[in-house]
C-alpha cells in the first residue's frame, strides 16, 4: 500500500494485531544493570521476587534473551475490546502550523482507563489469575494506572486494592469513583492499614503522600496478605514488554503504508509509554536495520533524565523494593506541589536509562505552562483533549515541526498520545485562569535529593 | 463479506463513510405536523425562522422532500477526525448473559465531547461560518452539547456562547472547563445577561435553572446580538438529519457483513441519537424493503413518549420559540432533582413523535437505579464506562437479550451507545454509595404539568 493516500486514521484489522510482545533487551548488546536485593546487595533472583510479583511476571522481568514473547489468547481477546489504537495523521495540526513536516500520533486514549496503562494492567491481571491468586495490590498517583488495573481485575474477577496518593485521592474524586465502579477498593496513602503507612503518618501527620510511599504500602499489603501479589504500572521491564504492543501496532501501520518516521517522541515519567512506543523501532536501530531519532520528554519539575544521575537507587520511599540502576533524582525527591502534569516519579525505567546512557536516545524537559499551551492548541486543532502527560510529547512534536518550517525539511514526526485529560480539568482550569505556574528545582535542591541515594557500586 | 467472522469492532474505511445525510421525512407518507409561529398560530416560514437559525439550517428544518442531502466536504473532513465510530459486537456481554442473542452497539463516545452531539455541532457551526456569522449561542444541560459545540466553533473560529443550566454549571465544573479550554464563554442560566433571565430570577431567585429556561436565554442572546444565531443540539429535524450519519454508518457496516438487526434500541431525550440511529432503517421499513422493531427508552422520571400527550407545545420556558407538535409533558414539567441520568427535556422530536404515533416505533421507560445497574454491569463486562443517557438503551438491550435466553431466539439486537460517563461520576458515586433513588411522577403531577400546554388545535 506504499504511496497510497494516507487516511486520517489508520486502524489495523484484528488479524494484523500483534500476537507477540517484543523484548528490546534481547537486542541490547550491553544490557540494563540487574536489580539488586536491598538486603544482600546481590542481583535479585526469581526467589527474591516471587513473594512480591506473580511468577510469570518475574520470569518476564528477568528475561533478557527472548526477543518475542507470546501474548496469551485471553489477553489478545481483551486487547480486541479496545485495540487497535488508531495511528492518526495530524493533517489539521500540520496545516495550522504551516509545516512541511508530516506528523503522526499513536492515540492510546480510546478506552475507559483513558490511557495506555490498560495494555499492561490486563497482562498483569491475567498472570495473577492464572496463578490462582485472590487479588493484587498497587499504588496510583493521578489514577490512570489504578483505573486500568481495576478494569482488568474486574474482567478476570480478581480483588483489586489500590493505594492512591492522598492528594490525588482528595483532588480526583472522579477517578476514585471510576475505580469503585469497577469494584476496586481505594485507600488514601499513607494510611493506617499498613505498618509503613503508620510509621510515615507518625513522622509526617500532614503529608500529602507520594508515589514512593504508596508503593511501599501496596508492597506491604501484597506480601502480608495470603493470595495477593503486587503489580506496578511503569518503570519495570515487564511493563515495557507489555507496552511494546503500542510500538508494534504503530510499526505495522507505518510499514503497511510505507511510512518511515524520522523522529519518535514520547513523554517519560517511569517510561512505560515511551518504552512501549519506541521498543520495536529501537530494535531495528540496535540491529542496524534502520535509524531513528528518539526523544524522551519529561517535566522540568521532575527531570530524571536531563538532570538526574545514573546510579542504583531505591524504587520506593519505604525502601522495601529491589534497588534499580537508573537515571534518578533520589528516592527522597518530591516534585513541587504546583506540578500538575503527572510524570512525577523520581526515577526512569532501567531499560530506557541504559539506552539513554548509551546515547541511543535524547531527552528534553518542558515547563508546565508551555506544556498546557501545547495541550490547548492541540485540543482546539485536532479535537482531542490530551492528558497533561501526553502533552509533553505534543509540545516537543510541535517544536520539531516548527523547526522543519524554518529549515524546509519534510521530516516525518511520530509521537505517542498516551491518553486523554478528562480527569485533569483542575489543571486545565488553572491554565485557563492564568494561575498556573512553573517550577524548576535548583541545583542545590537536587544535590540534597541525591544525598538520599544508597551507597552502592554499580 | 457476508458470513465472514464478525470482528469485535467494525470500522468502515474513510471511503466507505457517508457522503450524504438521510432525511427520513422524505419517506414518511404522513409528515410531522408543521411548527407554528407562536404569534400567528400559522405554520412557520423561512422568514419566521431565519432571525433565529442559520439560513441553510432553516432550509434543512423545512425540507420534507429530499431524502438525501450532501454533507459538505469541510464537514466530511471534520468527521474523519473522529469517525468512523466503531460498530462493536458485544461478545463479552453475550457470554456473560448466556444469551443466544447477538448484540451490537454503535459507539459514539470516542471523541472529546464524549457523545454523538459532535455530529450535528460541526454541521451547525459550518453553516454559521459559511453565512459569515460572528458566533452562535446555545444552551446546555449536562454539558455534552455545549462541549461538542465549543469544539466545533473552535475549529471554525466562531465565537461560542453557552448558557448552562445553573445546577449543572455548579455540579459539573469539569464540563465547563472543557468548554473554556475550547474557547467558549459559559454563563450559568438563568443569568442577568438577558431580559428573560432577569425576569425568571426576579420571580424565582433560588431556581436551579432548567433547559427550557436556558433555551430562552440563548435565543434572546442570538436575536439581540448582531451576527449571532441560535443553535440547538436535539429535538429539531435538522439535528436528526445530521445525526443520520450514525445510522448510515451502522447500516453500511452491517450490510458489509451481512448482518440484519431484528431489534434496534436507543435512548430518547429530545431524540437526536435515537432518530439518527434508526432513520435509515426506518426508511427501509417505510419503503417496505425490510422490517425492524424499534424501541425508544426514556427515563421513568421524564416519560414524554410513554406518559405524555401528543399535542402542540412550547419548546422553551420563555415561550419565544415556535410551537411544535410532539409527545410532551408540558413545558412546565421539571424532572425531580434526584434525576441524574440526562434525557430531561419535556418533549420529543416531532419526527419521532409522529413515527411513534403511527405505531412504527415502541417506547419503554426505565427507572434510574435499574439503569445504573445496567451501566455498571456493562462497564465491567465490556470495558466502556457508559453515559447515564446511553445506559437506558443498555438496560433494555440486556432485557431483550435475557428474553432471548428464555425463548431460545437468536435475535440480533442493535443499540446506540451514545457516549461515555466520565463527567457523570457524581451520579455513579451515588449509585456506588447506595444513595441513588428512583422517582416516578404521579398522574396528578403530570396532569398539572399538562395544564401548561397552549390551547392550539393541531
Amino acid at each position: 500500500m506504499a504511496n497510497e493516500k494516507i487516511p486520517y486514521k489508520i486502524y489495523l484489522s484484528e488479524e494484523e494485531l500483534p500476537k507477540q510482545w517484543y523484548n528490546v533487551r534481547a537486542d541490547m548488546k550491553k544490557k540494563p544493570a540487574p536489580m539488586l536485593n536491598p538486603g544482600t546487595g546481590k542481583p535479585v533472583t526469581f526467589e527474591d521476587l516471587a513473594p512480591v510479583f506473580c511468577d510469570e511476571l518475574v520470569k518476564q522481568e528477568l528475561n533478557e534473551t527472548d526477543p518475542y514473547i507470546d501474548i496469551p489468547e485471553e489477553i489478545q481477546s481483551f486487547y480486541r475490546m479496545y485495540r487497535p489504537a488508531p495511528l492518526v495523521r495530524a493533517y489539521c495540526l500540520e496545516k495550522a502550523l504551516g509545516t512541511p513536516a508530516k506528523i503522526y500520533y499513536k492515540f492510546e486514549g480510546n478506552n475507559t482507563s483513558g490511557s495506555h496503562k490498560l495494555n499492561s494492567a490486563i497482562a498483569q491481571a491475567y498472570y495473577a489469575k492464572k496463578q490462582g491468586l485472590k487479588g493484587v495490590t498497587t499504588e496510583t498517583g493521578a489514577g490512570q494506572w489504578g483505573t486500568a488495573l481495576s478494569m482488568a481485575c474486574s474482567y478476570f474477577g480478581l480483588d483489586c486494592r489500590v493505594y492512591m496518593v492522598k492528594v490525588s485521592y482528595e483532588q480526583k474524586p472522579f477517578r476514585r469513583e471510576v475505580m469503585r465502579t469497577y469494584g476496586a477498593s481505594v485507600t488514601p496513602s499513607p494510611s493506617m492499614t499498613t505498618e509503613i503507612g503508620k510509621k510515615i503518618l507518625a513522622e509526617f501527620p500532614d503529608t500529602n503522600g507520594s508515589l514512593g510511599c504508596a508503593i511501599s504500602e501496596a508492597v506491604e499489603a501484597a506480601t502480608t496478605n495470603e493470595g495477593y501479589r503486587y503489580v506496578l504500572g511503569s518503570v519495570l521491564s515487564q511493563v515495557l514488554l507489555h507496552q511494546s504492543v503500542i510500538g508494534l501496532e504503530t510499526m505495522a501501520a507505518m510499514d503497511k503504508y510505507g511510512i518511515k518516521p524520522d523522529v519518535i517522541i514520547g513523554c517519560a515519567g517511569g517510561g512505560s509509554n515511551l518504552g512501549g512506543l519506541i521498543s520495536p523501532f529501537m530494535g531495528r536501530k540496535l540491529r542496524g536495520e534502520d535509524d531513528y531519532q528518539f526523544i524522551a520528554v519529561e517535566p522540568a519539575s521532575c527531570p530524571s533524565l536531563t538532570r538526574g544521575v545514573y546510579a542504583y537507587d531505591f524504587c520506593d520511599t519505604g525502601k522495601v523494593c529491589p534497588l534499580q540502576k537508573m537515571y534518578t533524582l533520589g528516592s527522597g525527591f518530591m516534585p513541587s506541589p504546583n506540578h500538575a502534569g503527572g510524570l512525577r516519579y523520581h526515577g526512569m525505567s532501567a531499560v530506557l536509562s541504559e539506552l539513554y546512557d548509551q546515547g541511543l536516545m535524547e531527552a528534553r524537559s518542558a515547563e508546565q505552562t508551555s506544556v498546557f499551551e501545547a495541550a490547548q492548541k492541540f485540543a482546539r486543532i485536532e479535537g482531542i483533549l490530551p492528558a497533561p502527560e501526553s502533552s509533553h510529547a505534543i509540545k516537543v512534536a510541535i517544536d520539531e515541526a516548527l523547526k522543519c518550517k524554518e529549515t524546509g525539511e519534510e521530516k516525518t514526526i511520530l509521537f505517542g498520545l498516551t491518553g486523554t485529560g478528562y480527569f485533569d480539568m483542575y489543571a486545565y482550569a488553572a491554565y485557563n485562569d492564568g494561575t498556573m505556574t512553573d517550577y524548576i528545582p535548583t541545583d542545590e535542591e537536587l544535590q540534597r535529593s541525591f544525598e538520599t541515594l544508597p551507597k552502592v557500586e554499580g
